[in-house]
């Protein structure tokens, strides 16, 4: 019997937006909200009982690193990922194809964001009808990974909410390859799918994903495909195009063919606008290593008309007796002044990265839990329109 | 009006060890006790909330650090050390000068505890009379740090608990230079206590320092002086010898002629061992960069005869699901498998590094709780005996 469960609260009435419950056996997730990115099984500068302090509901981490290392028998031996990284709230794995393919191609998480190619060694080696062959970015040893070889990986570690093995097409692949890659990924759903249900437990519930580029047609059959399939969510993938523009554009033209009774995640989509525009298109959750990763860069999230950040080097917080954002209630605006992290910035102190982490989970979970007031609250719109001012 | 206060609350009957309390405006501590290394006005990926819950009562600052970066007088205009760094608990800073001659010498840290030469470059240009001048580490800039100079920006940052400039003289110096050197420490004192006197407002309190090197007779000279000046504390410092045997020697010597009645701090040395040892011969205060440096490279505290951490990485602990230390309270040993921690050490992950700091500063101030408990009990031979074991 599943131990999952989406409630809608509240429809939002002139946008897609609504209020939501997510049930997961470790927990309720509020939506709209936010999962954070724990790659390696670990936050990056923040330990687990900090990210419930920020006020964190839902953390993913990927397949792909965890496979290689330490591997999923292992965290299956030491008690599922939960127990193994200490996290007792709701758990997201993704299916490993996103890495694999974006080592392999060098460049799709560039691409999909509408960046130009990195330079890292390409990985990939092959697609097949079965799965999809690398080599290890640790020691290159050859691994396939099939939706089959995914959904088992996904089930050791034990996640709450799982994700099927898709391709994921490069920005600049044309319709008919596009096409040709949708299809393959919805029969690798479809197998990820009878893989999940032989062990189906109701511990764990498998999302979809729907893909076809920036091509309407497209998303068009592959939302009526992912719509048919018993998945208990469903995530927005493949190219979204080269713009935010066109970004836009087809997370909303996803939704006009999406079956709207289950919880609906875009991949890898976090800024701050996207934020406010993804939940008017009908988003309940996002994911993004921007908050996490900014912040190892000195980068604070601040809430500006202009820009998404201040970088707490810049010469003028030097003698700043302010913390980063008076109204904001974490430990590191409790606490610390802008001059005091500027010191620590110049003086390399380690502990800087955790107190702009901490900053930077702490806004975005604020962030969310505007948004759902604003819609609880019925005031969406003008929220959306004065936040940044 | 001094704030501060030492209360020796017991005398243990066949040893020089003792409960005591030092009271300061910012708390009282228990003494015995270890103060942990804040160098830059930050504990090493820990923020002070953190060393709170791992039951820290006192940190150090560096003032020769701090001084060049960012300045005593912007600490001072942020409010003073206290407040820019988020601790509201007892501090100590030092004088500035163990750093000059350290990095100067090149080796007198590694020296004072017995250990061959470093190669770093020199940066002590000279020491006279007048002080001692030396290039900044940072930028080259040249510096000339006298005893009236380290009080001023030890009074500027706002440290409780303050100390008095002195020579570092190396291990190797001979009985000739030592004297010397250590006369000039005591005129550089004398200049202390009286720069110090002159702004005395009873917010900070005043520690002298011992020296004389391995030699009797010089320990005892330095002693007497060091007693007839109007300290609130003393360190023991100067050369401690080349071996753990020596230091012991040294630091019970120089304990037959300085006074019970302040609380008496051993600078720089805290060993588990030594911890024991030196509460046996009067310490009431320890200090040492070693519990948050070798968790830095991985290495986490344990009670053992053999060994006084392991080492995180080791391939035994691949499949090892026991935390650190079954007995350990910190919220480390309470949530993760050494599994966990051997596999963020592989993966290279930050948090590996605050969680085996909090596992040694926890480790640390139970190691100081139960000295104390043990003085309190009666039992502090009985447990010294049987702690590693």
């Amino acid at each position: 019997m599943s131990q999952f469960k989406f409630d809608i609260l509240k429809q939002h009435e002139s946008t897609k937006a609504r209020l939501g419950l997510i049930h997961t056996p470790h927990g309720t997730i509020q939506t709209p909200n936010f999962i954070f990115c724990g790659t390696k099984a670990a936050i990056k500068g923040l330990n687990p009982q900090q990210m419930k302090e920020c006020k964190t509901q839902f953390i993913l981490a990927n397949t792909y690193h965890l496979m290689l290392q330490p591997g999923a028998d292992l965290v299956e031996k030491m008690g599922g990922l939960h127990k193994f990284m200490g996290w007792d709230g709701p758990l997201l794995t993704d299916s490993g194809g996103f890495q694999i393919f974006s080592l392999g191609h060098g460049s799709v998480a560039e691409e999909i964001k509408g960046r130009r190619n990195s330079s890292r060694p390409k990985t990939m080696l092959k697609i097949t009808e079965e799965g999809a062959k690398f080599k290890s970015y640790l020691d290159g040893a050859i691994h396939l990974l099939t939706p089959e070889k995914s959904i088992e990986t996904q089930r050791k570690l034990g996640a709450d909410i799982i994700l099927v093995l898709d391709e994921c097409t490069p920005f600049h692949a044309d319709k008919n390859y596009t096409a040709r890659s949708m299809r393959l990924s919805h029969r690798w759903a479809d197998r990820s799918m009878q893989e999940f249900k032989r062990h189906d437990n109701g511990k764990q519930s498998l999302y979809g994903i729907i893909q076809g580029g920036v091509y309407p047609d497209l998303r068009q059959e592959s939302a009526e495909f992912t719509n048919s399939l018993d998945f208990f969510g469903q995530a927005i993938g493949g190219s979204l195009g080269g713009t935010k523009e066109q970004m836009y554009e087809v997370v909303d033209m996803s939704f006009t063919y999406l079956r709207r009774d289950r919880p609906t995640h875009l991949l890898g989509i976090g800024g701050l606008k996207d934020i406010w525009e993804g939940v008017a298109m009908g988003v309940d959750t996002f994911d993004c290593v921007h908050p996490t990763r900014i912040a190892r860069h000195g980068h604070a999230l601040i809430r500006s008309a202009d820009t998404d950040h201040i970088n707490i080097k810049n010469a003028r917080f030097k003698e700043d007796a302010n913390p980063i954002d008076e109204k904001c209630g974490c430990y590191t605006c409790q606490n610390f002044s802008r001059a005091y992290l500027n010191h620590l910035m110049k003086a390399q102190e380690l502990l800087l990265i955790q107190l702009l982490t901490m900053h930077n989970v702490y806004f975005m979970n604020q962030l969310m839990e505007d948004v759902r007031t604003s819609l609880e609250n019925d005031t969406f719109l003008e929220t959306k329109a004065n936040w940044f001012s």
